[in-house]
């Protein structure tokens, strides 16, 4: 694909934009091996700013880093008989290891519930060892038939939380915590609003009690499901015989949550911003927030514009602003390219702001900024070029929030909803539709058949319709709660 | 083992003492699968410091980070032939996925030389598009029969570089720039003083045309490899048809560097610095620097004295420590247990100042600090507290370093060395012998034979002994060079 065509448009292909943005602006590549893709430094600095923002807020809700074996024995999965079920066919199976057959074979890991319950029975001994709040950051493998770059891949990389509790109160209250951080994350950092509910029991984890998500909204009106988190209840201790000396002094399984995002983050990331010159980065969690483009038509122009590029890039990165650290900068000097092709390239790579720079705008001690989202172009002064521009970072972080929330309720559909009409929504342009539900799983499965639509959440009651509805969606039934249903990756 | 139990002394049984060292300071657990490990939140946490440190390292020498599938196609592996005999005996082998057996058997890599150099042949094409300088933070599988916790384990965390240059220039001053990133880090961070130099042929990386190490001596006298950085010439991208065009117009194959360190480092810092009392943690990698034990006789001195804890611990927090960061501290307020007991636990886990604080200490608005490393203990006015700890902090990370330094210096023999006293010394106390060597691969293997010591590097100028030697230890030939022998780890 040269990177000289024009990329396809949202409205022409949608799955055919996102693979080209994916791969035009080297956030990923695919690699030789079915299934696994590479990702390249533009998409793992993204990846990597998640990394470091989730990190600190895991750590500010008490958690700690560890690391558990990526091989889990085959007996250990079925142990725990949903879990088995839900993952068995998607295992890859180590069989043979320096030179021999193993005498079990070893399983590479899918999720860590079954290894890391396993060690916390062994560590944990009274009520005074709990809770034990852990987490890891790891790459799992979950053989897909269908893949996609960064939404569902063999290979991910994403991080498992791992809690034990001495009460379901604390466990249920820990579920709940960690989906509030992920919103916050979703919301804040990523500029991408989400729906927070309940799943549907057909459509929770294999293993877990209750599973509760964020769902959000893609460009193609298709849900996407961001993060997870599960009330395991005590299903795994029982699983792993994981038992506790209460405070009383009797002995009880103890209580667990489960929860992850992944790199899928970074395929909704794009399909929430990109648009059709390309990706576009929240600031927060752009590895470049400015590039400067210097112009200069002459080799006289070009070496008193490059050094005053140069300068500013200096000045830019030496600011001392107060939260997110440094400004971060890049002047892209490259010769034999003509500056409007390099506004091109950084479009396409989604650079919040670009800055041109020129011996027109010097010589006023000027420079132009130029946004992404909105391409407004604004001349500010040098000499508070570092504020303007922090400032513009902030406006921009906001707005793009603001525009994908404004997007997803423009697609949101509510009340008066029969399903005909239902049907027609899902054949035509999609969209998150809230509606009642009887809570029968026969309703839910001929929906699904019929439309491919899916319960993506069972709305908290922030989300819910201001008017309950009061009839199931397929049967008329009694609606025992309000669903809310889209097609989804 | 209880936890009361006391510890083995390094001096009756150092293999002991380090394992239960790592254990009982809980850095690591052994794991349900053969080999495999469990790094457990302690462990973690030094190594998550490692981690933030080499990798900040690496970006100031202009290294961005990337993530390649942990699976490779056992084709792959055997394009370059060294490379294969060498990981052949020691890969793990994924036969089986999503429930039917696979086309080709995929490996789990040990190192990923061979997919990382298929991706650059197809994303480079000219001069331009070099240097590729990429790191990878992953994990890696190499079935061991022999495993130590940290030191040689099935699995194991890591970092790999890989990078591609336009010329052998560039390659050669890649890997030794690299090789001094480690030795820089080793020294300054983890407080362990290495022998920096190239590696003999027998004991190269294979693939490598060169092979730079860190060498490290332990408290037995035993050398640890503790990071490698290697010249990969030409042989991989021949292997892999990576060319590009070159600024006069013709194509030419790739030059390619990769080094690493692994969580190896955890074992090497635990047996470098550990004593009797448990484990010693350098204090710009401890995840906890300082730790406010607070002492009470009664339940009236105990709310006053906690609370007074508590305004200590935070004022430490709070200052404004210039680097590295806030003062990392704890307050340990468990109930029922001894301030003894206490004092023996954080001994053990190494932490690098312990401050005592009871009812006569906060009457006099003092504390009582104690290094972890000399045992002295100082009377500190509470009004300055944070800047005595901060100092304190400095001292202790300078001592460990010296201490380190003056014991391998001690166990260290040049000059006037015969076979016979060679023999002595490894059959005996060991230690780092600098000896002449004739160059042949036949004396090399005849000493490792007899000895067990091997080649651990040729030193770098700094390291030689100021008279060269002469005559080859084993051959009495002329020596060609002087190398550094050990038994290792």
């Amino acid at each position: 694909m040269a990177d000289d065509k024009k990329l396809t448009t949202r409205a022409a292909d949608f799955s055919a934009w996102y693979n080209e943005v994916v791969l035009r602006a080297e956030l990923a590549d695919y690699s030789p091996v079915r299934g696994c893709m590479v990702i390249r430094p533009r998409g793992y600095g993204i990846w990597e700013r998640m990394q470091r923002q989730l990190d600190t807020m895991f750590k500010d809700t008490g958690h700690e880093n560890a690391y558990f074996p990526i091989f889990i024995p085959e007996s250990f999965l079925q142990k725990e008989a949903e879990h088995v079920e839900g993952f068995a066919p998607e295992l890859a199976v180590v069989t043979h290891a320096g030179g021999k057959k193993l005498e079990e074979p070893l399983v590479v890991r899918p999720t860590s519930e079954t290894i890391i319950y396993a060690m916390y029975a062994k560590w944990v001994q009274s009520y005074r060892d709990l809770p034990v709040l852990i987490n890891q950051w790891a790459n799992v493998v979950r053989w897909e038939m269908r893949t996609r770059l960064f939404l569902r891949t063999t290979e991910f990389l994403w991080q498992e939380g791992h809690t034990a509790h001495a009460t379901l109160d604390e466990v249920e209250e820990e579920t709940r915590r960690m989906l509030g951080v992920y919103r916050d994350f979703m919301e804040t950092y990523m500029a991408m609003p989400v729906v927070t509910g309940l799943k549907s029991n057909a459509e929770k984890f294999a293993g877990a009690v209750r599973t509760y998500a964020c769902e959000a909204m893609m460009q193609d009106n298709k849900g996407l499901q961001a993060g997870t988190s599960h009330n395991l209840g005590q299903n795994f201790s029982k699983a792993f015989d994981f038992k506790f000396q209460t405070e009383a002094g009797g002995t009880e399984f103890a209580w667990n949550t489960s929860w992850g995002v992944s790199t899928r983050l970074v395929g909704g990331l794009v399909m929430t911003h990109g648009d059709d010159k390309g990706l576009q980065v929240p600031p927060l969690l752009a590895p470049i927030e400015i590039v400067i483009v210097p112009i200069w038509r002459s080799d006289e122009e070009r070496s008193r514009v490059l050094e005053a590029a140069e300068r500013v890039r200096k000045s830019l990165h030496a600011w001392e602003r107060r939260a997110p650290g440094k400004l971060r900068v890049h002047l892209d000097s490259r010769e034999g390219m003509k500056p409007g092709a390099k506004y091109y390239e950084w479009e396409l790579r989604g650079i919040p702001i670009r800055m041109e720079l020129g011996p027109r705008e010097i010589e006023k001690n000027q420079a132009v900024l130029v946004r992404r989202d909105t391409g407004v172009k604004v001349t500010v002064t040098l000499d508070s070029v570092a504020e303007d521009c922090a400032d513009m970072l902030h406006q921009i972080q906001d707005a793009m929030l603001v525009t994908a929330r404004e997007r997803r309720e423009k697609n949101s559909h509510r009340g008066g909803m029969d399903y005909k009409r239902f049907r027609e929504i899902m054949e035509g342009e999609g969209g998150f539709v809230y509606a009642g539900w009887c809570g029968s799983a026969e309703c839910e499965a001929a929906i699904k058949d019929e439309t491919k639509a899916t319960i993506r959440v069972l709305p908290d009651e922030e989300f819910r319709s201001a008017k309950t509805p009061e009839t199931c969606l397929k049967c008329s039934g009694k609606a025992e709660f309000e669903a809310l249903w889209a097609k989804a990756y």
